[in-house]
């Protein structure tokens, strides 16, 4: 190992050692000291903004310099309006219930213990993400009103803007006397720091990786904290023999077109065969009128014009553009095997007016959200009131689905005793 | 990679495969057909008994061979006790209420969707374990009731044994036509199986590590796939300057001795100084007739005879015997601070009659179980009313603490509609 990475290791292990410290005295914070921190750190962002944009221009530049892609130079841009829904968004955390202290059961056991279980903060919480910099207050606003400490490393092309937010953030602990080490955003761009970060077990207790397939697969093979993540939306909506055709359309279409580039529009349709006479030439035409390329199985091609035929690789397919692939079904067994061989646990929907299927779905598909006449877009911690989101989990453990501030926090069980011992 | 190596890696993840597609069928099982095959597998059990001896008899000879400690030889033995004993687990378990299809909470927003949570199973449960081979029964009774399908890899001194009770349980699994690949004991004593299991990441969901400290660590440190675990057991209980002192000494007696060798026996005494004149000498003499050695403090070592100095390291130990380190403190900012740096965040008791101090202690101690006045021997899945208990968790994601049944589920999200789409 070279000098360098072993300096790199050696600042990361003692970041993490002082957010251990840190998050203890987080985690005893009260709601109203919590809630002054992020309105502080809104108006500082909000007051601070020319200072942030010229550290912002430095990565434009660099970005500019280096080819990078027009989309991504977008993201990385900290106009006037994304500061200010920065601000914004710290302050409706803020103004969030808090989860913590929240006792969710007690229990009197027939010795006369009560058990009970409380909400506490995680700990230490580590985002590792690309590009866009308002994750580095978006993150910090979440995990620091659960009660946690937070590490956050970004990616080089944003280094600057990122260290400007945190510091900018960092700036309203100290004023408050809090400790500065409860948000640490990670000043090297050194490619082993994640190394690193990924194997403080004892400091860390939870990373989440945000960006694109090829971090999160490194991240959840190198990591020995636990990991939440999802990998890809593979959404499918199924229309059932007895949906209202009308209804079924509208979902469809707000599924597929009203933001095709996220992961909880739908990527596949599936069809029951005893409606697909007038519904597979219906939803074409509905489609196109979109601009939506339609890509079939062999029956459905026949049912209307416009339709390529699908290769294999298009069931699995996550475009995030308007393309859809359509299939028609025997039956809505076919159409579950269909989401259990080709989904990703994201989201999946029943258009139907059968009370039967409505239930059978929703019981048979173990999908992270199972939805009965909706459009798949609502799969979202805002949309089912949640308040922010810090990512949505298509892995089983802690968290599944969207996840808010609860899923920043686990239980402790607490026991109030009169004296109790164990015979 | 020699050709048995590669031949195991195969075997391993059909196994892992096969575990996965049963995972499906069993999430969709009713209470009552999962009820049925508990008891099944009880009666099983109990009439198969002789060839079950017979194959424990096989394991039992070999340790002898071998020269396995005593201790070691007597665990792996099944008695006919031992054996009603699994039957009767299993009956247990059959009694408990189902977790699967709960609906935790379910709440409508503005637009008219209903968003609400259903628990469901993991899908597929990993247990890797050493000696005892009630686990194969006990485990699978709990991940079978649950709805998941479950991998049980057991320790090579007991392979006879945990193998033919899988065997004599899956025989009922056929017997009501339900997939046998639900259950499987991994029939290799090939130490490559434990690393290809850990690499299953698609097709197992959780695994659950029980044993010694090595095993977990090394589980934990090479799994891809999610791992609950708790290395062990440093449990503190703090005597207040408000305790009860015949309430004190019932309770530090009590978490001493009832059963020193389990993790959450009491390990460390914390005393507060005001009460240490009184209480040091009759905790001291209390312990002595119970036949418990004290290791002290300065202060503890001059209020009492026979506390013998203790040195840096027992603050850290983990006795599991009837052994106690005790230290004086200045007050509950120290007894909090030694816990914080020597815990294990498994269970911590204050005895006190101060409501400030115990409501104090309740939200500054976030061990994973925080008690008042009461013996830290309850910290256990039974004595918590969970049932039975497949394991404890001092890591904080996804469960804290015992975990019963309901720690093998997960909450998906559902979602009522009438054709809303988003804006």
């Amino acid at each position: 190992m070279s000098s360098t990475a072993s300096d790199v290791s050696i600042q990361i292990k003692n970041l993490a050692r002082k957010a251990r410290a840190a998050s203890i005295r987080m985690a005893g914070l009260s709601s109203a000291t919590k809630n002054e921190l992020l309105e502080r750190m809104a108006t500082a962002l909000e007051q601070q903004r020319t200072t942030l944009q010229e550290q912002n221009d430095l990565d434009v530049r660099a970005a500019r310099a280096n080819n990078l892609a027009p989309a991504m130079i977008d993201r990385l841009i900290l106009t006037d309006e994304r500061i200010g829904a920065m601000a914004q968004g710290l302050r409706e955390v803020a103004a969030l219930p808090d989860p913590v202290g929240e006792v969710t059961g007690m229990w009197r056991r027939p010795n006369g213990i009560q058990v009970g279980r409380m909400r506490i903060p995680l700990g230490v919480i580590g985002i590792i993400f690309e590009s866009r910099p308002n994750v580095t207050a978006d993150a910090a606003g979440l995990c620091l009103k659960s009660g946690n400490a937070i590490i956050l490393r970004g990616g080089s092309e944003a280094i600057h803007s990122n260290t400007a937010i945190g510091n900018i953030l960092k700036a309203e602990l100290e004023h408050m006397g809090l400790p500065a080490a409860a948000l640490q955003v990670v000043g090297t761009t050194d490619r082993s720091a994640v190394n690193t970060l990924l194997e403080c077990e004892e400091d860390i207790d939870l990373i989440i990786p945000r960006g694109g397939e090829g971090l999160i697969r490194f991240v959840s093979e190198t990591s020995r904290i636990p990991v939440i993540k999802h990998y890809k939306g593979v959404c499918h909506t199924y229309v059932d023999t007895d949906a209202d055709e009308e209804m079924a359309s509208r979902i469809c279409i707000n599924a597929k077109v009203q933001r095709p580039g996220v992961c909880n529009a739908m990527e596949t349709l599936l069809i029951h065969k005893d409606i697909a006479d007038t519904f597979v030439p219906r939803i074409a035409m509905d489609m196109r009128q979109h601009g939506v390329e339609l890509r079939g199985c062999s029956i459905s091609c026949n049912l209307a014009s416009g339709i390529k035929p699908a290769t294999p690789e298009d069931w699995d397919a996550e475009y995030l553009d308007l393309i859809l692939a359509v299939k028609v079904v025997e039956d809505m067994d076919e159409a579950i095997a269909h989401i259990e061989k080709h989904g990703s646990l994201h989201t999946e929907v029943i258009v139907t007016n059968s009370y039967a299927n409505s239930q059978e779905f929703m019981r048979r598909v173990n999908s992270s959200v199972t939805m009965v006449n909706a459009s798949s877009r609502f799969s979202d911690g805002s949309q089912f009131g949640l308040g922010a989101e810090i990512g949505i989990s298509t892995s089983k453990l802690h968290s599944f689905g969207p996840m808010g501030l609860e899923d920043l926090t686990t239980r402790k069980f607490i026991v109030f005793g009169a004296g109790q011992v164990r015979a």
